[in-house]
């Protein structure tokens, strides 16, 4: 018997396979992984969002409730039952990860989440094997190595969010000192994501106009205007919102919407984010760190020289020495 | 001292007052008030967004959450500190409340949120006496009709959520069974929002071909596609969701975006919400039931006479009476 | 020596080709072709727009502004310097066309037009053998059966804007008639584009309610409202502006910005556009005609079944006989 | 009897007048103007958008075609009769002027100019008294003095779209040459749009990395790279796009509506506009000049202090002296 579908529609070419042409996939549907695909979704740049978690009710939860907001989005949304589902993805974004136990080492901590990867990389690189792998769980840098490890990905394809949030933090604590919208406040924050992060004070500025040339003691500890105190509040909002409201997501998930605009638009923006710098200011070790970068459709296409004194030089070194300390004793 | 500002920019007409043109205040910071402001501030609808919220803690970290997203919005993000800050808003979104406790009668956790509304209502009334009221928060119709009453404002300036998403739910589960985009499946749940809505075959069609002139069972029981079974998985999806992840709040959020637009630019558009229906369908009582209905700037601007069946206007009269049962045992 | 290039930017994996993803190429760069072009552009849906004309200094200065506006827009902006330019498109717009000279009859016009097709069509179907072809071009429905024809594409990646536009015109006649939005009238206009189109006002609606049946006498001439009235506005409306300023251009330059999201994103969104109509509703001739058509990335993915009046499928008959009448005596 | 609309809406609160919230005003229907519509009618920054022009027909056919486009936008769009219609307008954007007559001094073009703007400006001032005025008729500089002194409007609320597009133009071919996105180039042309534009070379930057510190002879001759040809290519490109296509549009257009989003969303983002710069740099004169200011619901907000090189100090006196030869001879 005809069904109302029958009756309402010819059908023309039928048969036909539907690829997207701007497949994202997320893996984890925790606070990070869904503001991700919120911010993605109303940002409409994707034709196609799947998300994976291996928490099944959550997925369904989750993907049902996005699904029934469909009428104000422009974009498929998926629940993958598993990898196969993700095939064919352009990006992916992984939010995935374990949290730390009460007195557990770093080292043991990064181990447990490597075997988390170990799972989710080689599926996401056997279907989608020309994706960009986007790493945002914690701890970053040391996660988009093991991301790039198991992926056996070029390292053009493999980066992590890095310090891109903590720059839009910077610029809009600087913007609300200024009164000025923090698009218009340029700075960046390089180096390892979190507490030993480089604030790059010396190019900061609002229209080419140096902050530092206007204060030279901007980031000393003798300025009566407190700068410097901004660096630090940066590192410290991430802790403080976590202790008001459990979690961050809002901030995470548009962040990593704009990384996701430039590398599915190929729009060859400038972004800071953690990749292989290897090579870099003197860094001599396999560590992605956080740099100004061009995204593109291919991935990182560029990683800017910016000239950096010798003490953020330093810092950055140190940086690199610490990971490489986690990552040579990591059983990968 | 001469501070980086002054160095950097000469102000114009420092003293010059900002007035907001189009500030939403989002009373409540769970899930459904942060979906709704997420889905807002991504819309790029409003040139303000103060949240408030009894829950201090929890305030300032949504907030600075948000705030923290700045570089990527095009919104003034604010955590009031009291009602003051909310003044000046062109609509109000309520979405804070109570829950039902174990053994709780409804009547019971109605009377507990009424005196949460006590609070907040006339807070909002007076600091923004021209503002249109939209409430979301639970059960949608009692709550708005109290709203109404405790505001003293007009009728066509207090609405509720109502079925907006129930209707949105039903559109992409139609459109899900056709394979077509369900902004191309036109049809309207109304009445009480929850399992007493009513869906209306009848006016319910793809390119104006009714689904119902295709399978004249569509609604009855004896249809083997099953189609009456959508109105079912619709009433059930909210528990379904709040069963998998704990929670509803995307599609609320994006379904109360999509009011909010139409408010805030004065669209005219047709939208189901909760109004107050005395004089419709036979309606006798001062109750609130969702009715397609045009929003604009001044709030509900009309409301459109749908010819419903004699099965759906008694369906449409029970609830009102049973709403009513319990209004009326409201202490206001 | 070095360049500012050299010194500022690392680059990384600077052979890697970059293919897009949702490439639009628009052949011609008129009134119309601009309009599409600036409406793709802000509508932010593809990824790289390329501009073909053989008037070469009006593409080379209409795409040189507007990649003057590459700052506030997301999309590669290219003029071909040939064909090969428009390589691996997945949209193309064909908006190009000589127009009629005095006295000329309409089949010298279209024989003129099918010479420019000539030229036009096997190079978009050599560079781009995947693409889907959309003739903005009039008159319209014959040009499209002339892309299809000079193509050799399947019929569901042919497709003519058709009364996507008119129909877009009465929903909004009717909208101001009713002081509702637009976006909330639905009805369709379907048939041949231009004086011959047929409205089909039995499924005309607001919210469901057919506006039929809150007035037989609608579409007749003894209705005191005037509503047929409507449909003769939609078709002397292009003349109109044409009188007015001289060519129409923004409605068919949005209009077809709403099909290529729906072609670009796979949405399956309906819309009522020109197809290879043959075998529905007794059409017996190779034409290309407006129905709501189903539209995804593979074009058209099905034709909605209207249930139409005798006089309606007669009119389609007639229009289908004029066209083949033409369509015949062209020499391909 | 009653109509179609009376059975199908039950109207609500009908004599509510609606009061716009972010209303536009157009002045000019010229390529230039209706670049400006277009723009700002997709970027849905407004809900109003009035044009005005004293070429009734042009007018009529224009917006006639933009309302055609309704249903794909979300703005109210307006012909207006006289003035009265511009109205409590937040933003009036006057694209109006006369031509260069063969053979015609600059003065005299100018004040023929005056006199268009005395029939426009004082309308403008009446209906819309706390309106923003943004002129974009050329000489940009002077008409926004005249349209200052006409008005009697405060200097904040005055002000021109001068350097804006001019550094958009910068940063693109900067952008082009550097192979990254204009957005990542941040650089500005200050001083008298047009052929006597200063390039601010000193504050140029990417990521923060001055391009002059990488090559210290960019903005001399001695360059083997030619970066000063830039500043070159940007003058000339307004000529040469006029001589391609015959005007300039788009840029403009898009130029002038991330401006209105600026105003209207009280956005607080730095650009460079002509702006009453008395007592800046040196200039005693009244006249406007663009430098970078913040811009806001007020209007200008801020205007920055650049530190400029003797050099461009001079070429701004010299532009306002020659700006304020012109102007002291105007019969305002």
């Amino acid at each position: 018997m005809a069904t109302v579908k029958d009756k309402l529609i010819q059908e023309v070419n039928p048969g036909a396979p539907t690829v997207a042409r701007s497949k994202v996939t997320i893996v984890g549907v925790g606070q990070v992984g869904m503001a991700c695909a919120i911010s993605i979704l109303q940002a409409n740049i994707a034709d196609d969002v799947t998300l994976i978690d291996v928490m099944e009710d959550k997925l369904k939860g989750e993907v049902m409730d996005l699904q029934h907001g469909s009428l104000f989005l422009k974009t498929t949304i998926t629940a993958a039952k598993d990898y196969s589902d993700t095939a064919n993805s352009k990006l992916c974004i992984i939010t995935a990860g374990v949290r730390q136990k009460e007195g557990e080492s770093r080292l043991n901590l990064v181990q447990r989440n490597v075997e988390v990867f170990k799972h989710i990389i080689p599926n996401l690189a056997k279907y989608s094997p020309d994706a960009i792998l986007l790493v945002v769980s914690n701890p970053v840098d040391i996660l988009t190595y093991v991301a790039w490890k198991l992926s056996g990905f070029p390292s053009h394809r493999v980066l992590g969010s890095g310090t891109n949030l903590d720059s839009a933090r910077f610029r809009f604590l600087i913007g609300e000192k200024l009164k000025i919208n923090s698009t218009s406040v340029h700075g960046y924050i390089i180096g390892e994501h979190g507490d030993s992060s480089v604030p790059v004070w010396s190019g900061t500025n609002v229209a080419g106009v140096s902050l530092q040339s206007l204060n030279p003691n901007l980031d000393t500890g003798k300025d009566p205007e407190e700068w410097k105190n901004i660096h630090k509040q940066v590192v410290e909002s991430a802790y403080e919102v976590i202790k008001l409201k459990g979690y961050t997501s809002w901030a995470i998930g548009l962040s990593v919407s704009s990384l996701a605009q430039s590398i599915l638009k190929n729009l060859r923006i400038v972004h800071p984010v953690s990749y292989l710098i290897k090579g870099m200011h003197g860094i001599k070790e396999d560590v992605f760190l956080s740099l100004p970068c061009v995204l593109g459709s291919s991935g990182v296409c560029g990683v800017l020289k910016q000239p950096l004194k010798e003490s953020e030089t330093t810092r950055l070194k140190k940086s690199s020495e610490t990971l490489w300390a986690v990552q040579k004793e990591l059983k990968l």
